[in-house]
């Protein structure tokens, strides 16, 4: 019987953190088939006591580092604000987690490229859809009298910010990477750290042992407590100060699984190591991890096997998107009514459709498409497609105002945004307001796999082209 | 010139009304290119003085009457909730030329199955949108110790809600139908009212000369200037009182006018009506108006000449659809970034789309289409259509929620929300929320134009079969 | 020892409906200070499982009945939203007591002088404030094809939205009358309702056994289950049909509680009751109740000890105003940061203070005081008062807008909104846009008890003179 | 006649920029009383063309500079995020300023401390308010692929974000400093920059003339063109390249008029002064306007003679607070209904006075006052003042939330926030959250003018106490 088993697990907790109950005992004439669920799992599994919303506080980060691989779709914003899956950016994904998980204080810390990423956080989540108490707050780099540099890395940025972080009762502060696309109840990470009193809890991916996803690999024990940290250096995009003191792990790819950058810290732990332990260190994978580990801190890790992208790179990037195309998609399902994905409400039209193929497809808000092929293709919101254009496996970001007529630093066109008549699309990626003329090809007809044409308004990556934002490819280009 | 053939024309008013400059005015250095309109009308000529949002109220009535021909669309909604175009309401169209022409103080008049109607313009329209004073009020009739009853016509809403629409000192009332499409700029309207220092302005409709609409006929004279009102009795879905002293038109068609039922009326005029030349008329349309005739009143047309859609049969909102999925619409642009059609924001996933053929049709927001054919048709949002299924000439007005497995009035279904596999649907309207089974034909096989099997789920008016809200059509059945 | 009393008391239900740890489990460094609670309950008393933002719905009666002893306070309102306490109306006290109770799916019924109200609950509670999926939903009465009436009754209104209220698969209905001020967590009303594997449970006021206070007396058995109901006829504002059959209870006050109006039902019982067993009854209190137990459901009863005022009266009115002014008030927390009381967001400037003295009294947001003298007295929104006047024992309930000159129907007069120069006031309510003149004393100089003096401007009611909205008290008027 | 008048002023002109129309043309039967207006000007003074909220973008300066002479009060804030008036932020006033002046297209441009200024400007102005396409939108400094600083200054700042404020084809800039107190409709200085044909025109403040107020003095001609620049050194506080080429100005003060750092700037001749005249300027003031003058651009000046609070030092900040408390404050009128001011909306309980004297004080929301006495003092939401407090000639900022218990980094204090019994304040100012214990005498007992006393929890400015934020002062304490 289920019960008993769940209550076997934890005999010395003596009570279920969880609340479990089931659907039978709900009063005397209760019909257990009025619930409607997706899942098989009990009913009530996803309450933390305390409560999330009160007890926790998520600490975002909306960009990576400034030698993002990501460029171009960097050279304008951050990596949490780059478009993806036709409608959304890449830090609906972290933030939509954190409400679906009852966390609703997230502070999202910036700095690179920030303003469309503050922009779409204002409005997305200003006090609508996130309960009484609940806020996304965006604190952006700044001056203080007491320090007038930038962020210095992770934790120079907590650090700076504590004092704001500080403000509510937390229990835990839970840390997040802001540009991953995958789903997790991060009630669950909360309530496996409670359970093992741990100081720390950092999560780890089961789908790729022995690998280093950038965030480092955790040499675990039997009982899931982290014995040593290491990193592979060639994948750090910030100098780490202090890893001289790890150990070579033996090649036993069993117990080497990569972080995923997700740390629950609880509050306390968190203040001492910033501003008593390594009151210098600015970086937390590189300098904190491993400094709570040589202080014997107690660091359990949760191990978490479902569906999770990185887009590191472009070709990563390229990829996820690929991935929302599929309808047979485990990776990532954006029709959940349970865990749906927030973004910025908005009022668009319908799409319109003139005769067209439209094969393995995702077609955002308010497109017009002509009599058009379209087949393996991301199309974002607002996209114009003109008659006889063929796209395919290609990502088209869409345009953010109807009628643009061609203003482009001072110079007029009279390429409008959009994809022209008689184009063909190929492999690429158009980033937003880019204007394609008539019969351009875009079809990388060279083969190059990396080259930077940058002042013909694209380069090429991983032997995908990638047009960038509002940039101007005349008629009759090939590419 | 232009600027002197704008005086001309009313040379004797000495003023303009409209504020007008050409562009080279603006300062030396000023570019004219960098206004981007789509119009070619001098730039500001949409100005009121004083200002719409200061001097006009508009009271739109949401709902036509409980004798609808649109029935069952509007067996559980009223008129203006009507969903049109894959993600609007009927009532949007109006609501939206209100914010368009810079009228912010909005009052929905509404008594018949308001409910879904109150539920959309509260979400869709509080507070944002409208500028620092602008509001979209809902006035559901009540009862109060005065009067018990139901409003008994849009005469006698208007009198026992003057309470509160005297509260902003406006100086004009506008009085709109809520269940219209098109699109008006009211400024201009209310321009020609002040202009002819008129005590009520009617606009009326160029198009269709000597037809009666359901809002009557006006007769004019040379300056527009209205000296007779006519109704067509079988027209009239409300009886009036006072037709009797209505003379009988000459066939002279060119000065018969059909009324769109949009009034603008002066405030103290509007009071005096009500309270004091005819304080017992129930209807604005059959009693106060012929009543203003009768006592002499100053009553200017206004003539439109636009795309103007009624919509008061099956037949007719069939036909609004379709029209709306024309790509050389002159009849309605959904996409126009000057006057654009505002609605409830939401923030759906993007359409998927597996290997579809879709040929002119419209596609709703978060729409799931597997292996179908889809023609000619109008797709609302979160439809979700299975593999092989053919839909044509069709209104599909999508659901409210995904995954929505079937309870329906205590029984269960397995027959999920959309349309199932290998269904045809040819000339349909499938209402929210219905579930249509597996190899379905909805084809109308028997070619019948007139029927009501609303025990089965349907009814059949003009031809077109209208399948009800939440309906459940059985795996194979042939309609 | 807590925990194991705990168990204890429910030992036939296995395991714990509500999450309970002591805070000295959560992880090893966790200091149980970082708590800021006000209260010294356990830390997470109040989830409910499955939670009840996911498992309940509310439905809120805005208005009592037509007949409203509160007139003239309800001539242009309903009940629930009378002001009170300077900031507030009525029925923020129990949509507020809905989100602290994590209840988040509320339907306010309405349909007596409802324009206020749902102006008001459609501003103050669209989205904001209310979690993701989160609503209050106004539902005014309406005509349909089915049915042309009004709401016959707050059972027949239920009856008719039910189509509505099966939207969601919630398991309990929790009815509430909306024009009452406590603060109740329904969730402990829910718990006790779920662990008694109840049909019905019923809240009483165990502050006052063997009164009727407008629901009727419920008898209970020492395990708190009802075993017969009682109606004060006199107390009975609605006729009802099946009382007959109610037995005379004995005069053992102590097992006779006042019932509140408050109705947990589990869904397929509230079906069941009005669509089955008694499909024409109109009154949830005088038939559905009954009838329940005379079908021998099973029918609970929730004791509820705290401060409850149900204003039926405006004695009671005033008399809860009173008490909302007392620093030691243990009656309603005004200021209580974990149950803050919601209501529509303002951004008023401060209240303007000149040389006034100020006694035991409540100021709403930006009054302007002059040189005068308040006390005790609720003196609500941008209420105006003059020099030299003196407010004592009243509540004044302020204005809509600043600076609103004298439009009154029609007259002109240079009154403005407030109070005048010199004016004095005792034990009065001076309701909303008053235009109290100068030198005006309002002392019920007669010592009248009650008197209707509504064609000038004012009535009277238990001593308590109570000036009509937007009335006109001209200058040195006695009254 | 009126009419005639209006025309003569510009017939050079032809056509009135401003509508403007007696209203005795509003239709036959207009009562011209029906308008309400505190103000006697003709009724449609206030609109530009085009309109101002399609050709007008505000770039509004959030911080002034890192060595602000209002610290400690910008200890944690930036200039624009000080509280001021009980209830607003300082950026309030201009960013309501410009939604009163139809201009909401605003850019809030902000680099130091600026985390509590975005997240004010986020909250209060996210979507309402605004009409249909305006915004704040605030740009936080940030590091870009180009560019790994901060902003170097006023001309930098606008530089780096050219990208983004090209974005709508406005007109004209309009450029703000965000922490002046003063009401000024910005379209009238927009329709003098219109009529003049200016490129720039810069407002100048009419009633110090000759003074420098921090931007700089303008020696004007007769017909208000600008003729030369001249700047304070010691006012500077930045360093500015290229003020060699001012003259000395003669003494004639007449035509010596000083800044007030507002600009109108000819879109296409801010993109040409950054980008081609001087690329590498930091500067708008000191290198941007002289830069002008140099290349003999039409720089115009517009004339401002009303209230004008520039709160440069503390005692400024003091002067401006006390000049609210004023009832006949010609000064800034908070309770205009015309030109409200905005800030953040907030839905807190009424202030419960418990016998307090309050004389020529302002109170904000939500106080709990008791049996103390308050003279002449701004006092601030949520404050809490104990019995027998006497507080004189003060400024008391208030509280973010109510019964916050003593944490305050890691230390534990019984000391709640607000002003403990029995305690007397005299001229000073008291930050947010500050705990000022009972008997507390902040009196400046020894008279000093300047003292930094941080340690100890405040410091003192021009004979003005000011207690920093959360700062704990024990009980007893004299200061």
């Amino acid at each position: 019987m289920v019960m008993s088993l769940h209550y076997s697990l934890y005999s010395n907790v003596k009570l279920p953190l969880f609340c479990y109950k089931p659907a039978s005992e709900f009063g005397s004439k209760f019909h257990p088939n009025l619930f409607i669920k997706n899942s098989s799992e009990p009913e009530c599994l996803n309450q933390l006591c305390p409560p999330a919303n009160q007890s926790v506080a998520a600490i975002v980060f909306g960009d990576g580092s400034s030698h993002s691989r990501l460029y171009p779709l960097t050279k304008r914003r951050s990596e949490g604000a780059i478009p993806i899956a036709g409608n959304y950016r890449l830090i609906d994904a972290v933030v939509s987690n954190c409400i679906n998980s009852n966390i609703t204080k997230i502070y999202a810390l910036t700095q690179y490229n920030s303003t469309s990423l503050n922009s779409h956080l204002s409005r997305a989540y200003s006090g609508a859809r996130l309960s009484k108490e609940g806020f996304v707050e965006v604190i952006a780099a700044y001056q203080s009298p007491d320090d007038n540099g930038w962020f210095q890395g992770t934790a120079d940025a907590i650090r700076r910010c504590l004092w704001l972080l500080e403000e509510y009762p937390v229990v835990e502060f839970l840390v997040l990477p802001g540009y991953h696309l995958y789903k997790m109840d991060y009630q669950k990470l909360i309530d496996t750290h409670r359970r093992s009193k741990a100081d720390i809890t950092v999560s780890v991916f089961g789908n790729k042992k022995g690998e280093d996803l950038g965030f480092g690999i955790f040499k675990l024990n039997d009982e899931n407590l982290v014995l040593e940290f290491r990193e592979n250096h060639e994948m750090s995009t910030r100098k780490s100060l202090s890893v001289e003191n790890l150990v070579n792990f033996d090649d036993n790819e069993k117990c080497n699984f990569p972080s995923m950058g997700i740390y629950v810290i609880n509050r306390n732990i968190m203040i001492k190591l910033l501003t008593e332990y390594f009151p210098t260190a600015n970086d937390l994978k590189s300098e904190l991890i491993p400094g709570a580990i040589s202080l014997g801190m107690k660091i359990h890790a949760y191990q978490f096997n479902g569906y999770w992208e990185d887009m590191r790179t472009i070709e990563a990037y390229y990829r996820a998107n690929m991935e929302t195309i599929q309808k047979t998609n485990k990776a990532y399902n954006f029709h959940d009514r349970d865990s749906p994905l927030y973004t910025l409400p908005r009022h668009l039209p319908p799409t319109l459709v003139t005769d067209a193929v439209i094969t393995d497809s995702v077609i955002g808000d308010g497109c017009i498409l002509s009599k058009c092929r379209i087949k393996g293709t991301v199309v974002g919101m607002r996209t114009r497609i003109g008659d006889k254009a063929v796209i395919e496996d290609s990502v088209i970001m869409g345009s953010d105002t109807y009628h643009q007529t061609g203003i482009s630093e001072g110079e007029h066109t009279s390429i409008p945004v959009g994809i022209g008549e008689g184009s063909i699309i190929r492999k690429a990626i158009i980033d937003k307001n880019a204007r394609i003329g008539k019969n351009v090809m875009i079809i990388n007809k060279d083969n190059v796999q990396d080259g930077n044409m940058e002042a013909n308004g694209y380069i090429i990556a991983g032997g995908i082209i990638v047009i960038i934002r509002s940039a101007i490819i005349p008629d009759g280009s090939i590419l």
